[in-house]
């Protein structure tokens, strides 16, 4: 058979896997922007249908057929056929090995493990998620025997949200990050300064005014309205269907007008990522960010390195000012940048500040890590939990709700997903330290010229999607692999020059 | 083999095909509802893989397989399988015909030939649509030509919409329709008493109020919003995604609020017959009203029958001044009544009154009927509808955007599909006529009794999805075939009495 017959042949056959992903994403995009609550089994159903039908075509004989034809072809095929294939390849070696049918039985428990973890958080009752987790991790644990798995089990769960991360490599990560953040946050924590200007950020910021809040900052940073839009969920989120269509999500606290402020730029973070891909491959399978953490570090450039800034809140001060009108007239745009700062031990994940946020990363990454080790208890998860919380961040919860029941991630058999958000953070202190060796960050943010910043970012990240690797990506970036001290240094110079330490 | 497993493989097999129609019906929900412009060729490129994918899944060997192993089981099998067989069958021996490529070529001009409908109705340039209308047109007729016909090849699209409808039955149809309607719409403009109060119902109602009184619309005749939701577009329309979720759109014109007064109970009156079929065809292909003209006459039923009577003025009168406020405070139901049957010859068909509807799809009718019954010149369409225009409704268009590109239908290649409109008026009528033998219609509609003339609907047709034939069902409702003469009388009845001729 012909070379390039077979690429084309290969390449319509991952554009139908594709059509169909992309189809499931906008199902998931549907249901959480408002679709009717009574067709939520209808849709469940659908979904379940095409996402047995995606995941069969994947690990196909015809996949298998396309595998083997051009595998021996290697260096002499063009780079995104080489992508391609090694993506499908992955996905092929790995899910053959689970028989169909329990992947169908585990595809059919995450929706209702979702429904069950969603009323037990709002009845603060763990018992009643305990036997539908244990179930979830049952399955998982027996997933990765399956899947077979280099060193520790956890490793091949990592695998799947960033390639080629290992126990070994985080477990120095994150004890590097303890070994700073922990005695940073204690000399933090003895001052009383910051509790004089928390106040105002609560003060009422109506609807109408945030809307137009986040109109200004998509506006501002550059987010591409003409191939985008930003409509409201109960959980704010970025689905990409191809660099021309890339949606977010925000919700509104009429309370905490800072909570959707951050919503929007680290959801427009991930989204001019998916956005500034370059057109060679568009609505193909490498259409997509190549990591999860590299995705996160991208959201968190824009939330905190650019977001969190002194320069940034300099800059959108007047134009924030004239949105918000007389409340908060008397507040200087330092204020704000004091207030969007204000570290403090919390014990919700998504509401925690910047220092923090990666101590609630490691609770979770240690509970996931033990549960693949070995036996467990579900039931003495919550104990662990708050134990590890106390330990880390000094504070307990008293609730499950606001403890081990607060993420959805669990329901929905995420296992190893967790860690990304502590490597984004770090990926984007890294990528930060080299671009500023490139363009005046700084200047830049002050004087509003986003553009540049991202045309950098374009230029050695966003335009490759998902043609290269997230080490490779990382390293031909910085000259170097993964390494945490950049945010390490980041966060201590913010931090003491902020509080004065 | 055994036939009860081959069954229920057969409806495995078609559970899939159907949930890849329920994505694309997703992706069409999504286009018209707001999604990113800039998107509109990539997730034309899905589009068109998925239909592509869902085609051939409808005239595979595997279909054919079934086909086969079943047909000889006839009447012993269960009712749904039945049905399902004989829309599969229909399905498989129409587009067989059609080579996969073609087709796939087709539904992905289709996404782009309403973008540039759009533009041109927007930009009054016929010229901008003409080529790709054009294209559309001749992918048809050869489809036609593929497929085959009896009689006139218009048979076989008028067949797709409405099973068994031929130009000899429409014509007759139309004949009779356009001898009782011409004379009675030129009786009624003679007069020039309802030039009198013609002009209120153009005062002005913001946004807000309108969408207040689409919600007391739908709670009032009962679209169940657990089930469904409204959200606008340009151009009114209702998505089934099963009897669950089923959606509906309206438009606001500030200045004209019954366009979306009846645009609701229009799309509800599609809404409800979806809504209500039985639970045991839920999620299925047969979870969808039987056919377009059956479906327009619950369209039409509610907007019309029920919203245009004399009674529902009387009933609505009291909730809709309420939301109104003072804007109509000198405005009777009777007033209103009147406001809202002015029958006189218009542009806009979805804009034209009850009287003078029909003869807007005549025009249709007529032009399409020619599209494929010899070569055509697409560049002399304008002429040709507005000489159409001038002969049935006596006015012509200055404009293209108000005359033939007026309609989004022939941009997405629905030729065939415009007659039932008319249909589904006369069956309403004829529907009607049967309702009023069981229970008492207008004291239902003069209390607020929804509820009995929906649950009447849903015992005579809601319930039955497509389970049923059209033909089968009107005749076994009222006991013969479709008569245009109720809807005559009707129409004779209504608006002799209302312009006292």
């Amino acid at each position: 058979m012909n070379i390039s017959q077979t690429v084309l042949d290969f390449k319509a056959y991952v554009e139908r896997v594709n059509a169909i992903r992309q189809a499931l994403y906008l199902f998931s995009w549907d249901m959480a922007v408002g679709a009717p609550k009574g067709g939520t089994a209808s849709r469940a159903k659908y979904v379940g249908i095409l996402s047995a039908e995606e995941f069969s075509m994947r690990v196909s004989d015809e996949m298998k057929g396309f595998l083997d034809a051009l595998d021996p072809c290697g260096e002499s095929l063009d780079e995104s056929t080489k992508a391609m294939l090694r993506i499908c390849r992955r996905d092929y070696y790995t899910y053959k090995k689970i028989p169909v049918e329990e992947m169908r039985e585990y595809s059919e428990l995450l929706p209702k493990a979702q429904s069950i973890w969603e009323k037990a958080r709002a009845e603060n009752d763990f018992a009643a998620f305990a036997p539908v987790l244990d179930r979830i991790i049952r399955f998982q644990k027996k997933f990765v025997e399956y899947r077979g798995y280099d060193g520790h089990p956890y490793n091949t769960l990592l695998d799947d949200y960033e390639l080629g991360m290992t126990v070994e490599t985080l477990d120095a990560f994150f004890k590097k990050l303890k070994e700073a953040i922990v005695p940073l946050l204690k000399r933090i924590s003895a001052l009383d300064r910051q509790k004089n200007n928390a106040g105002f950020i609560h003060r009422h910021v109506p609807i109408e005014r945030q809307q137009a809040i986040a109109r200004l900052l998509m506006k501002t940073i550059g987010f591409d309205l003409n191939r985008g839009m930003l409509l409201e969920s109960a959980h704010p989120f970025t689905t990409n269907l191809g660099k021309n269509d890339v949606r977010i999500t925000t919700r509104y606290h009429e309370n905490a007008f800072l909570s959707s402020f951050y919503s929007v730029l680290h959801e427009c973070g991930h989204a001019i990522y998916e956005q500034n891909k370059m057109d060679e491959i568009a609505d193909t399978i490498l259409d997509t960010g190549v990591s999860m953490g590299v995705h996160e570090s991208q959201s968190r450039f824009y939330e905190n390195i650019i977001g969190r800034s002194e320069a940034f809140w300099a800059y959108i001060h007047y134009g924030l000012m004239e949105i918000l009108g007389d409340t908060f007239k008397d507040m200087s745009a330092r204020k704000l940048y004091e207030a969007a700062n204000i570290a403090k031990p919390s014990l919700i994940r998504i509401e925690a500040d910047e220092l923090t946020y990666c101590l609630h990363i490691m609770v979770r990454y240690e509970i996931e890590k033990q549960l693949f080790s070995g036996d467990f208890d579900v039931n003495k998860l919550p104990g662990v939990w708050n134990a590890k919380m106390k330990e880390y961040l000094g504070i307990e919860p008293l609730t499950d709700s606001e403890g081990i029941l607060q993420d959805i991630h669990w329901s929905d058999g995420s296992f190893g997903y967790f860690p990304s958000y502590a490597l984004g953070n770090a990926y984007a202190a890294q990528i930060f330290h080299v671009m500023r060796r490139d363009i005046p960050f700084e200047s830049c943010v002050r004087t509003g010229d986003f553009k540049r910043i991202q045309e950098w970012l374009t230029e050695t990240i966003h335009r490759f999607g998902s043609l290269t690797t997230p080490s490779d990506l990382i390293e031909n970036l910085s000259g170097e692999a993964l390494n945490p001290d950049y945010y390490i240094e980041y966060l201590t110079e913010k931090f003491t020059a902020l509080y004065e330490l």
